[in-house]
């Protein structure tokens, strides 16, 4: 990365440090590269102000609003791009580990992993690896040498990493449940899936009612099997509760990542690697390039039609152009003022307005402890985990590129209804708890982060008001046969986008690409 | 009624007229009642501007918002009551027959029955009777003499009013669902239903799922059993499909109306009776004795903390209060800016925010058919129905007070699934729909209203910005357990009502009249 780069990159991260500090919350807690007397700051973070216009405006700079607004920058239209947050990225956020001595290491608090690359199988994720590419965003491997650790009904145990699932009480249940969501998952048409053929039944029952009557029961006595690694393949995929989800959304979304197999494996699957410099950087790079079209601190408050054009509005500024994408999760969607109402601008304008009551976003919460060295590769452990207990259910090694033997980086997830409970407990209680968990997982020294609580680092996704949970959007039963594509058709001067409205990698970076790109083109044709 | 009162509530329904005219939707399709040159309307329809001062603010004027507002009044408070619509009245809505000829008598859109009344067992709604009582408004008998029609599989049946279920295939499983579902919602406390024994499979679960698995299987023959009779149950009760809702918020609903036959009965019921002059009348006098208390056309836009106040903003206006009271359906509250976040002002705030992103409103159109006279009375009929299948599924006979032989009218509930489609045809393709299921039941002379389309008036909920949906909120899986009391519990200087957040008749005009007088309860505890 040349100097240039590195100075704009922390111009655009630095607004975060307002935003998240104002109110004692963000899914940031440290922004020491902020630099907010850097010249491309005052550019980049300008409030939107007074009446502007252009041909389209995008409402959100996460990947998909940024190659929306690309991919129309680049066919000579004017864009604007209005961003709620002090920074870009949306889902994806980087944290600088310059309090623990390694300023130029980065790990993430938001989305990460990216995989299977092209060339390994049938079902990559190529539009983010290819965009990152042309950006000029490399990857690397997810360190994924030596054994996994697992821990169940008391008991920790290690395996090869080149084992499919883990050896406890609950393989045979993952085993069925493996099995079948993938056969299942065949018959869900991904352009379509409210037209699977069991569709009506499938969108009628939650995952967890499936699993109730097709596993084997569990907790009948010691040596019966239980279904907690299928609750967790479900938790770990979805940060969501089996009982959320309707069982042909998940269906639709094991598809959408060409099967169950790629959602929950390292080599050669979704988690196959990391980019170089951190996932946010895509978006940076992106808003680089877009320079003063990007307004950030911008949420937007109103979309109006009039006179055959659209005026979005936010606190003391009115873009007028002639259609929007808005590049938002479809729960924040939802809390924008229609004006006139969808309902009153399409037929089914009300589908869309009924959806976004209907399309939550999960719970979650991303923990990262910083350590001298990764010790756990000592004890030839490749830093993965699973549990049946705790608040940390899942880890990985998120040692930051590029590896030196120093810094170390063990990363974990809460999710579903332990990020419920933890959200509501305070920094110090969630960090003792993850020390707790991660040593039962990792052994002593996992309780010694660098500098104690200054390694340890957290994305609170359940207090961030842009997000409001995290990381995606799940529909309960009746979501996809009765809404189908409300959340991707347009009404009236309105286009969707975003990872929630992708038919491939749906919830990945991957498919935000997917959405921007597809929203892009509709505004293309729209306007030829 | 005198006629002080009539031009009052012709000025409080006026602004309706604006704001249902202006985009081509809206609940009523008749506003020719409303008078515009009215001095009563400059008063009460008059727009908030500018800065204003009180001790508490109630958002929505519902019945909710309006009992709140009252009780608080009758404390010495200054209130300040802010509705989004050109009217009051939430979810009830009046419709005046003068296009017909009546322009004396009146039929509602929304919300209307009332029962059991008090002395009609142990269970009556006497919180929204008493509050009727003491605004003088009575009540008369929902017309339940003769026999009903069931139409199922293709063959119209009659029976006597006095039978507890229709005699057809959906039989069986009615009486083993009205069994069960009685039988467990008497396990669900109505304080804490996430503390019912079984609470985490019930909230892990659809209705049905827990109709695949507990009825008699349908469709294996032409003397099988279906589950049609069930499914209209839950329809008729939740406007909704069995597939969308937690069997635990069910069992909590049957629970909270003293159980499923208060909900599905008409005599000693919870269609027992109906108010004089329409429910919304309760509304119009709790507003006019508010005065310039109410302001119309005041959509609430965001809610601020600042200097130990709160600060409740829309287009133009602020108002600074000790208190505020957000009395509108959870889905809708999702949709106000809180600044600072709700997560920021409470360690248990984020629960509210994605509660608010779970609680959708159900999917319902409201019909009524007006005839010269109820001539299905002649043929020995109560002007009530079920069927299987047809837009209209629930019919009542909803001729207007007083009765004089004329006019009779017919009042059917398009819900769920058909109201999702319906809502998206045109008021004509509605209205031969309509005429095509009533004349199924009713026979030729259903399909001649008084002046053809003139006589058809309809409740299109789902295209009502201020509503999204209709009558009530519910709760997929998860929806309980996860997030227990967060419909109701304050935060910061907010606190909640709506019958969304009601212990007793829930979802229900009684419901809402708890709910207010418990918000009201709660901010004059905060301010003693």
């Amino acid at each position: 990365m040349g100097t240039k780069r590195d100075v704009s990159r922390r111009a655009i991260l630095g607004g975060m440090a307002a935003a998240a500090g104002a109110f004692g919350f963000g899914c940031s807690d440290d922004n020491s590269s902020s630099d907010s007397d850097d010249a491309a700051l005052a550019q980049a973070s300008r409030l939107a102000s007074g009446d502007l216009q252009c041909d389209v405006v995008v409402v959100g700079a996460g990947i998909a609003g940024l190659v929306a607004a690309r991919a129309l920058v680049a066919q000579g239209l004017s864009v604007l791009v209005l961003e709620a947050r002090g920074r870009v990225g949306g889902r994806t956020l980087n944290q600088s580990l310059a309090r623990n001595g390694h300023a130029d290491r980065v790990i993430e608090l938001g989305g990460q992993f990216v995989g299977p690359l092209p060339g390994q199988g049938a079902w990559p994720q190529d539009k983010i690896y290819n965009l990152a590419a042309e950006l000029g965003i490399g990857t690397f491997k997810t360190y994924n040498e030596g054994n996994y650790v697992n821990y169940g009904q008391g008991l920790r145990t290690t395996y090869s990493s080149a084992a499919r699932v883990p050896l406890d009480l609950g393989t045979p249940n993952l085993i069925i449940a493996l099995t079948a969501f993938n056969e299942l998952a065949k018959q869900v048409p991904l352009d379509a899936p409210w037209n699977a053929p069991k569709a009506a039944e499938w969108d009628s029952m939650t995952v967890e009612s499936w699993m109730r009557q097709s596993l084997l029961p569990p907790g009948l006595g010691p040596d019966v099997p239980t279904n907690h690694a299928v609750q967790l393949a479900v938790q770990s995929v979805l940060s969501t509760e089996p009982r959320e989800v309707s069982l042909l959304r998940w269906l639709f979304y094991v598809a959408s990542a060409g099967g169950l197999d790629n959602l929950l494996t390292t080599a050669g699957g979704g988690q196959d690697s990391r980019f170089v410099g951190g996932s946010q950087r895509i978006s940076i790079a992106m808003a680089e390039a877009l320079g003063d079209r990007l307004h950030l601190n911008a949420p937007v408050r109103r979309i109006q039609h009039a006179d055959g054009k659209v005026k979005v509005a936010g606190d003391g500024y009115t873009v007028t152009a002639k259609r929007v994408i808005v590049a938002i999760p479809p729960s924040l969607a939802g809390r924008i003022a229609y004006d006139p109402p969808l309902a009153a601008l399409h037929p089914r304008g009300f589908l869309r307005d009924q959806l976004t009551q209907r399309f939550p976003m999960a719970s979650v919460i991303k923990v990262n402890l910083v350590y001298e060295r990764p010790f756990w590769r000592d004890d030839g452990l490749a830093g993965q985990a699973t549990s049946d207990s705790g608040a940390v259910r899942v880890t990985f090694d998120n040692t930051p590129y590029p590896e030196s033997g120093s810094p170390g980086v063990l990363m974990g997830f809460i999710e579903g209804d332990e990020a419920r409970i933890w959200s509501a407990r305070t920094r110090e209680e969630r960090y003792a708890k993850v020390l707790d968990d991660m040593g039962r997982l990792f052994g002593a020294r996992a309780r010694a982060p660098l500098g104690g609580l200054q390694g340890y680092y957290e994305g609170l996704w359940n207090l961030d008001e842009w997000a409001g949970g995290g990381p995606t959007c799940n529909q309960a039963p009746g979501g996809l046969i009765q809404y189908r594509s409300a959340v991707s058709d347009p009404i009236g001067l309105i286009h969707w986008s975003g990872t929630e409205t992708a038919t491939r990698w749906t919830g990945f970076m991957d498919g935000a690409v997917e959405s921007g790109q597809r929203a892009a083109q509709e505004v293309l044709r729209a306007l030829s």
